[in-house]
């Protein structure tokens, strides 16, 4: 790209610091060519170079590089308006409108600084460099990677009830009446006729007066816990830039997160609403089992589905239970117990955030779950849900597995060469299993980690880690309890979780406690 | 706010310029009070201190302070992360994330400089002030000003056809099968069934494999040409920053600038898809009379209305029309004519975009078209539109008005206190000036400016631009005949258009003429 000449581009200031243009000139070119050296070069080198975009704030130079070199090319552009302003002759910000070949604009401030930096043979070289960029690009209609539809609203709630104003994510499992439910799945959703009733619990939430915004991704069939969806692409994370957003109720969680709707709907399985609660600082509620009637709602796992919901406030969690649950079972103790073996399957600063909130809490004894056998019990669950998903899903499935993502497919074919005797077996165990949870938790709030980790960076999401989740989120699912992640925040600023589980029909309780929480 | 302390504020760098980060904290208190006048004092005074958002970049103290004490504060949002890069002692640049309390964030980068700067009392000081800013806010699900509904897509066409891979938005007069028709009107809105039928025009494209995205703003009942919706908020205008998007059809065009769609489909009565195109800088064409059916189309005034379409690009505007349009009717003259007496009522700027453009065309006869007859055309047309709009409407308006923007019920109202004997007399008129309007035009392509003036400013666009305005559309308007915009630029960058205007049944010429024309 060569200088353009033009109106837009006449206003400079005479005087100008030489060789400021033509490395700016030279940084569009290699822009628009991909020469991600050219754009390393033009960046400045070592730990404070900063870039920033709708995803984030990326630091140093060797992380933008990294970006840079992932990202597969920025969009065609021409620059069209251009302002320059010099800070003595070492220094000057120029701040760029372009527009964009596939129509809409990007507005560009740059830093940039004429500076002794190191050259390819290692001799100093003083040129300009770029200290500092901020990106802004004109989104596009919908991001498709959260929302499948949008409206304003989708469906009108009724004019008056507990939530009016409020306005509901619904996860793409739930029936809306005119819409299809399209689980995560693009070749479910194109064959998957118009609902014609709308899932019970979202028209409790209308009936209270809620607006559905729209419908957001899943992970396929909601059978992950990344929140990563190959066929879409991955949620963001908000407040945890360029790492997974969890999942797998992925786009109801990061809706909430951006404040696109005050209420995210979803469904736990096996923690698909407690992991993204726990990586995106949200409080979360999976319900206990039955609790909320699932009418209209795809299953994966009938045994251990329940419907779930994020809300940024504890207040607004506590109202949508007011709508969704049944009344209170009776009082029970109001004792909390931290679970410490539980604890050390965290890593060491979620461990830190989970402690110094107890601490906050005060009156937390400590004792432990109970971990010994969290291996055997994550394998009974994770078998069940594999045999009933199977069960669910299997006359679609089976001759369409070439349409899934490599992970799900893996786990559908799994379960497709599961045993019955091995089903039968883990089923036969899953009621002493069941019992055992329940009576350690007894009539207490336990508090374990939602989460061992804060998100990690797609790429470093491993079995190991899922099972280790697994382990800890089981408890609640195999023991059919309700379970609420209270957002905390590790020392680096980055979104965790600690998981308070109560006895089965204590939902109310916990939704009742987390307002009185210390959050921080 | 006071300074925040916590983790993610813990990376500053040691020896930072005196007094940066007071300033800083100051300007984020003042922000969240909303003190203009503190905010004012900290930015740079003069005409070159800067301002970005997803609007645009606004240029100069002036024009930052108005938008400020236009905007009605910003939200309450709390600093998570500071970086600060200084530039010697007297500069430093500041980036900034904040979490908002409505959830999302906003990233803002801002180059603080130490000068001296006129205090209150005219004496100098030196201090720190912002002379430039950038600030990204997270964007909600869907922007209400510009889309109803969106989807991935709202509805899928044909797997195979000429439109294949281009998405389209659709006009909120469009029937959409199971979609309400909304008019721009809230009231109507809530009150309209979902239609059971498509709209042929919006079938054909899906038939010929566009998908629609989704559904558009546009003016209320479609019945203004500046595109501004008290309802909804007024459309922005990607290409003119700050000013009006052009009307009626308000929605699709800015989609369409925006780049979230290829296609923007619309109405043209008296204007309403060739004024956006040339505000917006987009090639838009309105049909001749009756050449693309209307069915499902919600009616304006019949004798007048047509539909069009806008593109960022001919060649799409053309196979639009291969989709659309009967076949061309026989080969015309090539012969083109700049409108000489049409063009001199154009503001400068707007003139010298089109006689430059005339130029390139290169052989291009120049004569007046007769203006002096243009307003009592205007008011013919403006005559019959209202009583034809008042006969489609009055049924649901009548007992309505108070639901209407003041501008559109002003227009209903005066519609309805029309003297039936003026409408018979007009009524009357119109086939000798539609007569009259052929004749001027006959077999050749007239070039006349599409809008007086590059797009206003809100509060800037008056009664007296509305009928200059009318008066250069209504010539196709009476005369039922096709009209594209080519867009064009001011020497100041801002878009504007000529139009070309054919014979009835022309279309496809001026589709096809469109490609091979020398834009810039």
């Amino acid at each position: 790209m060569s200088a353009p000449t033009g109106p837009a581009l006449d206003g400079l200031p005479d005087g100008l610091p030489d060789g400021l243009l033509d490395a700016f000139w030279a940084y569009e070119r290699a822009l628009m060519a991909d020469d991600v050296a050219e754009l390393d070069r033009l960046f400045a080198p070592g730990p404070d170079t900063l870039r920033t975009d709708a995803a984030g704030t990326l630091v140093g130079h060797d992380r933008i590089s990294a970006f840079r070199g992932a990202r597969g090319g920025a969009p065609r552009r021409r620059v069209v308006d251009l302002h320059v302003q010099a800070v003595g002759t070492d220094a000057a910000l120029v701040s760029a409108t372009t527009e964009l070949e596939r129509g809409g604009r990007s507005q560009q401030t740059q830093l940039w600084q004429c500076r002794a930096v190191e050259g390819p043979d290692g001799t100093l070289e003083v040129r300009w460099v770029v200290t500092a960029a901020h990106v802004a690009v004109s989104p596009p209609a919908i991001d498709t990677r959260v929302w499948r539809v949008v409206g304003d609203p989708l469906v009108t709630g009724a004019p008056e009830g507990p939530l009016s104003g409020s306005t509901v994510a619904v996860k793409d499992l739930f029936a809306i009446a005119g819409q299809k439910i399209g689980a995560g799945s693009p070749a479910y959703l194109s064959a998957a006729p118009p609902t014609t009733r709308t899932a019970r619990a979202v028209q409790k939430l209308l009936d209270a007066g809620a607006d559905v915004t729209g419908i957001t991704r899943t992970d396929e069939f909601a059978w992950s816990l990344f929140g990563a969806n190959d066929h879409y692409g991955t949620p963001p994370n908000p407040h945890a830039p360029h790492r997974l957003p969890g999942g797998s109720t992925s786009g109801s969680a990061t809706a909430t997160s951006l404040g696109q709707v005050d209420i995210g709907l979803g469904t736990d399985t096996g923690g698909s609403v407690r992991v993204p609660a726990s990586w995106q600082g949200l409080w979360g509620v999976r319900t206990s089992r039955n609790a909320v009637a699932r009418d209209g709602v795809l299953p994966l796992a009938p045994t251990f589905d329940t419907v779930g919901w994020l809300t940024r406030d504890p207040a607004l969690l506590e109202v949508v239970g007011d709508v969704l649950l049944p009344p209170s079972v009776q009082e029970a103790s109001s004792e909390i117990v931290l679970a410490t073996d539980l604890l050390a399957l965290a890593a060491p600063d979620v461990r830190d955030a989970v402690e110094a909130f107890a601490r906050r809490l005060g009156t937390v004894m400590r004792e432990p779950f109970g971990s010994r056998e969290l291996p055997t019990w994550r394998r009974t669950f994770t078998l069940l849900q594999s045999a009933e998903a199977w069960q669910q899903h299997a006359t679609w499935v089976a001759s369409r597995l070439h349409t899934l993502t490599p992970d799900v497919r893996a786990r559908f074919e799994a379960a497709a060469r599961l045993d019955p005797g091995d089903v039968n077996a883990a089923s036969a165990e899953l009621t002493g299993i069941r019992l055992e949870i329940r009576h350690r938790v007894a009539d207490r709030i336990v508090l374990l980690p939602t989460t061992p980790t804060t998100a990690p960076f797609p790429g470093t999401a491993d079995q190991r880690l899922r099972d280790t989740m697994l382990e800890l989120t089981t408890i609640a699912g195999i023991g059919g309890l309700p379970a609420l992640n209270v957002p905390l925040r590790t020392a680096d600023g980055l979104p965790c979780g600690v998981c308070l589980v109560a006895a089965q029909g204590r939902d109310r309780d916990l939704l009742a406690l987390a307002r009185t929480l210390p959050v921080a």
